[in-house]
């Protein structure tokens, strides 16, 4: 997910020199607090699970312009044919790993005549899926950092070498092209290895039986995307972004806890946020864990996830029953309420400009025009009624008794000006703009009654105008509003045409945007920067595995 | 120096596998011989001693007909104007270190707004002169690998960072790209460092009081040569080849000797030399020292390089008394002889054709059309009586007893078959060709008389199709010939205008390969790839030291 950033904040300061500060201003937690939670944080990390993986296949690359993004990869020989041949002939060669894999690759170079007597040259890019590896990075139109790209130029200067890329990778294909050598020696790469790595050690239950064919491939592309993505915090993506965000953070676990049970990593996840907290008590978006573990503080301030956080924790809560770190981090969930008034009118409905003139940052769903602000009224009192249940849990509910009477008066403000009930549709802002985000926040939040909930998402479907997902973040939301309403078919369909849109169309984990009309669509102008193993779009196996009846 | 290669020949064979399997063929040499050498060479291994060095200044890139291949550089501002602006806007600086290094780079980047949220790609790129950094590298037309090319591409995935590059550069000046970067923070190059490394730990004497200021300058560059090719062997060149050949070994060690006077890197050399020959006794031209000790062994047998060792352990005796080793090493020295008398013809005039279809390599120069015969003859002839010379030193004149008469019927054949006296020059070939090649060595090697060496040497001046010298390697020869006829101003001429040539257009270090008329001459088709410190190139050290009354 890219992030927006206050130009403004000349903010270098570690957590180590931050936390002594705090203790002195008014920071909304204590010095202990947080150092028992950066502690907790730190005794809950995982430690990484190494595998050693080879390349299965050498594979060609193809124009096709009924494959995804118009490229796709056809068979091209053993890897024994690479290795027993001079290199020299073979630059260009495509190796494919046969799965997505996040880790460190390694190769070995040996002559084959003569010693050698210059140093070779090489280019190994790394792709997570083939139009990657076909496209030219340069000259380079993203608006990310073009370093987020996976070419990386490497000289031996002796051999034999077995050489380490430095640099953590995550691909399924390596592209190696030869860029200098010399006519006084002939070499081959005799070996290739890739250290894999993920903190996940365990395995899920397998699907009830009978399940079809494309849903438990669309469970088993969700759970290779999961797995890749929780490393030592739940990352977004482990190509490019690499670090914990709330939303992806919320997502995951969700997801997690119905396959893998890696609850440790929650929990730690859950802690770093709390511990990297903003001063005010509000919590950052992001955190990253080098060169210490660090909030992005310069971004500006993302408010709808700062209210998910309560909902991880109490999906954390129900998993586990750990009550002692539902209590520990209950001030911090307690605290991101005490945002909920600060920008309603006096009718008690979100004014998305003004939460924006004091820099929050709405996202919703990457998707340009989207108006937010029914979606957002609806966030706030879903995670209110999350956060009250939460309350109740760990026997809190005096510290929300505010809460209730604003849920009503959002509730009904949210019936009065939001609810067209001619078209049956919720609409945002002064446009009136339909979208799907809209339905399905006012479903989700319990604004929308079942019979108001079934009508909307229907209405959606001839609704020709209604803005729809950029992301698989959005259709989470847009696919359990469909489960809540009772539409299961409807669910069931989403989740295949959509995520088994991906997958068929070949992917091996899921993708950070999809839009099946658009193989190429990215919120950064070059889609070969998009993350094709994104956190946030492995909840079908959450879908899958906890409602079986409906995905089978 | 570029090398030939029998592409026949595969022979991945360490030393370590090699000498025991040598001990029970027809190795010329014992294994205990073999062995005992590797032992002491690896014994007479200098420490390198490593020296930090800063960036002194930056520099711009300015086109200019006039200067050296077109190319000059400006001053653009101290160190302090690059570290403490943010680096986004300073993408394609030139740093200067202010003199040529060899080593390995380390810079630093810190953030100065806002945490890093995105890698960043940098190229580096390390020039000896200024059209290296101003000269697009591809498509690369050379014909020696495109690795030697010294830019790479770095990826930095975590502020703040200190980054070294394993990759040890030759170079002064730093060109530093930014190919990738993030809106979301700033960063600075805050510092950069440079490990330099070399083996000389002595000074030279001071020059003579009253040496001009061109003689001094000279001197100096020759010195700065011979320091950065000085390393755990004499290397050819830091940039480009990094090994030990025997032409490069025998004028660097004279420099050697009236200069820094490391003696054991000679010793160590001429060891690894020996224990490392050829089975039947004769030597490679060239070894590396990686990934252990070994030879160049698919390369031709370098005929003229083999017979120059003898003149190197001569010359070491000389400088050190050192008899231990002389006597040590006689047996090599004593088995390079043996080849002498192979492609003699009746007369005792050498055949290179004959020499040639034996796969024999015979350098003399770089310069397409050199006709060699006269050339190898004086050679032979010259090393004839330096290694009786040497034989005299050590008691061993009993066995070179063949070698009094073969010096005087190649002399005689020479002086018949060779000399022209109507135009006092000595010609080479069936062609009849005049070339300072020919002259050179006809007058080192004795074949000439002084008063024939005298003419010879003027002759050519006026000689309009006498093939010139390419390299400094000739050149040197050339000087000497000069000396040895007597011809003292005209030495001191050549010195000054050829290596002053190379001075006044701003040469560091001097060049492997120059031609006053052709900046951009080079061996291998394209001259970045050019070695700009060059061992060979050095000796103008050695003529103004041993002979300070013709340079002053």
């Amino acid at each position: 997910m890219l992030k927006k950033i206050k130009p403004s904040v000349l903010s270098i300061i570690w957590a180590a020199i931050l936390l002594p500060a705090m203790s002195k201003a008014q920071d909304h937690y204590t010095a202990e607090q947080r150092r028992a939670w950066l502690d907790k944080a730190e005794a809950s990390k995982p430690a990484l699970i190494e595998t050693e993986k080879r390349p299965v296949r050498l594979v060609k690359l193809e124009a096709d312009p009924s494959a995804f993004q118009g490229w796709k990869t056809v068979p091209a020989g053993d890897m024994e044919s690479l290795y027993s041949r001079s290199f020299k002939q073979q630059s260009g060669t495509v190796v494919d790993f046969g799965e997505h894999l996040t880790g460190y690759f390694t190769f070995t170079i040996k002559s084959i005549r003569n010693f050698s007597d210059a140093p070779l040259r090489f280019k190994l890019t790394f792709g997570e899926v083939p139009a990657e590896l076909a496209t030219p990075f340069d000259p380079y139109p993203g608006g990310l950092s073009r370093a987020w790209l996976q070419d990386e130029t490497v000289t031996i200067t002796e051999l034999p070498a077995t050489f380490t890329l430095p640099r953590r990778v995550a691909f399924r294909y390596l592209k190696i092209d030869l860029l200098g050598s010399s006519g006084g020696f002939d070499f081959v790469i005799s070996d290739m290895k890739f250290k894999a790595v993920s903190s996940v050690s365990t395995q899920p239950e397998p699907l009830q039986p009978g399940t079809s064919a494309l849903i438990s491939k669309i469970d088993a592309t969700g759970l290779a995307t999961l797995k890749e993505c929780m490393q030592t915090v739940y990352e977004d993506g482990p190509k490019r972004d690499r670090r914990l965000w709330i939303g992806d953070l919320y997502l995951e676990s969700l997801a997690n806890t119905y396959s893998f049970k890696n609850h440790q990593l929650t929990k730690r996840c859950l802690y770093i946020l709390a511990a990297l907290a903003q001063q005010d008590g509000f919590l950052y978006a992001s955190t990253f864990e080098t060169p210490q573990l660090h909030a992005q503080e310069g971004q500006s301030f993302l408010f709808e996830y700062a209210l998910l956080y309560n909902v991880a924790l109490k999906e954390y809560l129900m998993a586990t029953s750990d009550r002692e770190t539902a209590l520990d981090l209950w001030p911090v969930a307690r605290r991101q309420m005490d945002n909920i008034a600060r920008h309603l009118d006096s009718k008690g409905l979100f004014q998305p400009e003004s939460a924006q003139k004091e820099g929050w940052w709405l996202f919703v769903d990457w998707r340009d025009g989207l108006d937010k602000q029914a979606s957002l009224q609806g966030i706030m009192i879903y995670t209110m009624k999350e956060t009250i249940e939460l309350a109740r849990k760990l026997g809190k509910e005096q510290e929300v008794a505010t809460l209730p009477p604003l849920i009503s008066k959002m509730t009904a403000a949210a019936r009065t000006s939001l609810y067209d009930a001619k078209s049956g549709l919720f609409l945002s802002g002064q446009s009136r703009q339909v979208s799907y985000a809209s339905q399905s926040w006012m479903v989700l939040s319990g604004v929308a009654s079942k019979a108001q909930a079934q009508k909307a998402m229907k209405a959606l479907a001839t609704s020709k105008n209604a803005v729809k997902p950029g992301t698989p973040y959005l259709t989470h939301y847009y696919v359990a509003a469909l489960i809540q309403s009772g539409l299961h078919q409807e669910a069931r369909a989403l989740v295949e045409n959509y995520w088994g849109g991906m997958v068929n169309k070949g992917a091996d984990t899921f993708w950070e945007a999809y839009d099946p009309d658009n193989d190429k669509l990215s919120p950064y102008n070059f889609f070969p920067v998009n993350s094709y193993c994104h956190a946030w779009s492995c909840t079908p196996v959450y879908f899958i595995r906890k409602y079986p009846d409906i995905f089978r």
